[in-house]
């Protein structure tokens, strides 16, 4: 067993942190209630483990493949996205309009890091997916909803994301691919796209892509961009499959990782007649709708974050068990222990558990946020759970993904030598990962929109509010008074008036020095996720001693984290406030623009 | 041009961190002068730079292959080794009388950066040969230096190390190849070694193999291990090449990274006979003469980790320099920027700028006290020279890979989508880096050592010294009082104080509680390389000011370095004195074994 899919924390994270029993006793989930809950998580677990790990190795060994213009996936890759969409997976958060099961975010998001735990090249068809249906709902008219979203949220088709062009990547405002009005309201487009994420495969008869392009007229900049619905093969009145359109498959990227997931140049009307779209929302508007679906998706590559730390973190573990060297310090007689009770192995594999944790409460309890902003039956409600969403999203995206990285990382060190060669398994999550700080908005980005979008939303008082919550857990935390708990109140509390000064200062800068709160952005981020993971994990403690009045993992985790993570708070935050003048430089000017 | 060698920060830090000019000065490096220096390091780099360098992705996209129990090296990979061997770059650092230039270890670790930094799976070959030349030169007999030194140094023959067996990895105790003894004083191998690095290979006609193995009557354990050297082909006392000894190439390792470098598993006496060996040393005091080698071959390796740093820190300045995205924050007008200009991207640059010259300074120094264990007039000069060398040199090794791997992965950050893409090159810094931690001891067991051997050493007044000169270094930063250096004596002062706080806790703690120093071991390992890194950077900061009255990039980097990394350390010093209980948890014994 390569990953087996961990229901049971899941379940933890989904209750403490997302707070999900609360919800669902108020009814917040309609009919949802934990045994329905667990069933559909064991269900998924199971397809998970079962049909998706077992092809993760050979994914990465038989890299998807360009012949001619058509992209073959790997090795049983076909079958397993047939089983996939016939076991209705694909349709768990879409509206029962489109055939969706109107699953809230917050499972679906427990679902989604199953998929990307078990195999992330195979999770991002459905994650990309999703997102098309996200933007098509949100923007398309009623007759594109029709035609398209029933076959897309029953995994008939696929949908891709087409944004990046080479001279346009985090910035959109230079895209020049060109979109020309025909008279029958359709339009006609061209150009090239890069980075595009399942732009041609083999498991499904057409492909949605969405893409961005600009009008003759447009605008400069991202306010002249359009978003247009280009299929694969074009679609009739009656959903029937037409001829080919002028898409094409160019080739794909050879990349360090995630080797199945088909990264693909799509060549839009190379064949002249220009490929036939059609418009999603308004003309230049197309970034608003790109926009919303991105949002969702950040949130869904930071579970990706959380899935690939997690596929390390039990891989390490097993192996820490397993393998035998030396004995304990001092110890001279008897055989060789596992290195797991080494006390500097046993910091790395608790590192990696506490990491993992800490990642998935904040993705949890954003997609939480996500679910209330729909559900809650007073709009205030709904419009400050928008608010946190919005504010947490950059971090989930941000932090989950650093961090899968740093656990992809620790986990080879933990198998030593072994951990080097490919065969062993411990490679592949650690070239996978390192995508995930790179795609949908780079950490850096994720940051700069965290410190000037999110931290002022509300003027102030969101981040302000949630602060407060942070301040609430770390009293409780201290105020327990047991042993097993260590320092761990005392470093937190800390950590929370860290993050409380570093966000007053940040606030400041942002009118006064706004190079300075730039310079500051990272580090503020990484105050923010660690800050933001030592209250989840506390409150998972805390829930734990309330319910069972025993310590057991959850408060060890919560005291090591808090103790060997938390702890390092002060200095990002003296990073925030005062590294930015060395980072500008002298010549720094640090007037507002 | 993928790697340029950095002679003038090579010989900067020369100058600084390892105080060469004062040394050269008072004639402690014969008649190595300043001109010397110069025109060796340049000659260096011009090789590594036009020769060693256009191999590197070459050598990743056409890994060495083994057929049929040969090894054959990637493309122009031995004309490269010829022209190396020929150049007379194989015998800087060893004994004349052997054919060696004897030139100080500071100079050979500093062209052997630039080996490393051109091309990290080439740098290996010689890097090995170097560490199997000094174990025959402490241990072996005339005769056997007679025959094996003058061709190893020359280049004509490579060496390597055959410690690891499947079982026995960072514990060598359970070495089960076996030797036994023959009348003529020869002994005859039998056993598998695995992770032999350049283990076969087509760039020399012999093979040098040094290995350890067990007497039939040896102790049990790490006590019972002899050294042995067993050539690829025998060798005649007049030192012709005779028949194929008893050694086998079976196979090579299918790894992440360093794919030019042959990893392979040797078979000893797989045909029956048995590899013909000759004792190096005494019997059963093999691990002795051994780890006389690993000592200079962990510098090396915290070199590589420069290397790499060095490599993929140039390869992210030339990008975000060319690469235009997006304007300045709140700017609306005017044509893209290079993202150099974005303050987040700036943070990375100078991160991975200011963690490579602190590492490098760190190796540096390193290798100056191991010269001055050998060139001080007088004895007790030496003698503290060796302890500081010990002291220094686990920080070597760990702290400056662990950066290295940190700065490849900040290296494909800073690349955006481009960096997942393998034919930019930024990956490749990343795959390589990942083994630079676990070989040649993983930098848990360097942590480990610092901590158990090496703080204890003269009762613990080296490290004391040491700390005490950091002590003075940051006096010095905070009197300087320019505007330029912002808060960093302040900072750098207060990363001095906890790690002097964490010492005196790590004193204690051994004797007291040392399962809990060992916890506290690696976080103290990084802590120490934090603060030695500020202190030489502000030491080549203060020399900047004196010598040019001039701030300029030193200062720009040792402010950098004090104000957004030595300011971690306070959360570093906390983790080592009181993270170890949740690490170990409730039930885990704390009592001295």
């Amino acid at each position: 067993m390569t990953y087996e899919a961990p229901v049971d924390d899941i379940l933890l994270a989904l209750k403490t942190a997302a707070g999900l029993s609360e919800e669902m006793d108020k009814g917040a989930y309609g009919e949802l209630d934990e045994e329905t809950l667990r069933a559909v998580l064991e269900e998924a677990g199971k397809f998970a483990s079962e049909k998706l790990a077992p092809l993760n190795a050979a994914g990465d060994r038989t890299p998807s493949r360009w012949v001619e213009g058509n992209v073959t996936t790997p090795p049983g890759w076909k079958e397993a996205y047939t089983a996939f969409r016939e076991a209705g997976w694909s349709a768990l958060p879409c509206p029962a309009e489109f055939g969706g099961q109107e699953l809230p975010e917050t499972v679906a998001m427990a679902v989604c890091e199953m998929w990307n735990g078990a195999n992330l090249s195979f999770g991002l068809c459905p994650l990309l997916t999703q997102g098309a249906i996200d933007a098509l709902a949100a923007g398309g008219s009623d007759e594109l909803k029709a035609l398209y979203l029933p076959r897309m949220v029953s995994g008939e088709w696929t949908g891709t994301m087409n944004l990046t062009e080479p001279h346009a990547g985090s910035d959109l405002g230079p895209i020049s691919t060109r979109a020309e009005r025909r008279d029958d309201g359709t339009y006609r487009i061209f150009g090239t796209k890069i980075f595009i994420t399942y732009g041609d495969h083999d498991l499904t008869e057409n492909i949605v892509h969405l893409v961005l392009a600009r009008l003759p007229d447009a605008p400069e900049g991202t306010r002249g961009i359009s978003l247009f619905v280009v299929p694969k093969r074009l679609v009739g009145d009656d959903g029937s499959l037409g001829g080919e359109n002028d898409v094409i498959c160019a080739g794909l990227e050879h990349k360090l990782g995630i080797h199945g997931s088909p990264t693909a140049v799509m060549k839009f009307g190379e064949r002249g007649e220009g490929a036939v779209g059609y418009l999603v929302g308004e003309e230049n508007r197309g970034l608003n709708t790109m926009f919303v679906m991105m949002n969702a998706a950040r949130l869904a590559v930071g579970i990706q974050g959380v899935a690939i730390a997690e596929r390390a973190t039990q891989a390490a573990e097993r192996y820490a068990e397993e393998r035998r060297q030396g004995r304990a310090y001092g110890v001279r007689a008897g055989g060789m222990v596992p290195i797991a009770e080494h006390p500097d192995v046993r910091r790395m594999v608790l590192t990696m558990k506490a990491m993992t944790r800490a990642a998935r409460a904040i993705c949890y309890a954003t997609a939480r946020e996500i679910d209330t902003s729909h559900n809650a039956s007073d709009e205030a409600a709904r419009r400050t759970a928008a608010d946190r969403a919005a504010l947490f999203t950059p971090v989930a995206k941000a932090f989950s993904t650093d961090i899968g990285c740093e656990v992809a990382s620790l986990g080879i060190q933990v198998h030593g030598g072994m951990g080097f060669i490919e065969e062993t398994g411990a490679a592949q999550p650690y070239r996978d990962a390192r995508i995930l700080p790179i795609y949908e908005g780079t950490n850096g980005i994720q940051a700069i929109d965290l410190v000037t979008r999110k931290l002022p939303l509300g003027e102030g008082r969101v981040i302000e509010n949630v602060i407060a919550e942070f301040e609430v857990t770390a009293r409780r935390l201290k105020g327990e008074n047991r042993p097993e708990l260590g320092r761990a109140g005392e470093r937190l509390a800390a950590a929370v008036a860290d993050l409380e000064e570093a966000t007053r200062w940040m606030g400041e800068a942002l009118t006064k020095t706004p190079a300075l709160a730039l310079a500051g952005a990272t580090p503020y981020l990484r105050l923010f996720g660690v800050v933001a993971g030592g209250h989840f994990l506390a409150k998972a403690a805390l829930q734990e001693l309330e319910e069972s009045g025993h310590a057991g993992q959850s408060v060890a985790l919560a005291r090591f984290f808090a103790e060997n993570i938390a702890v390092g708070a002060g200095g990002l935050s003296a990073i925030v406030m005062s590294g930015g003048h060395a980072v500008l430089g002298a010549s720094a000017d640090l007037a507002p623009a």
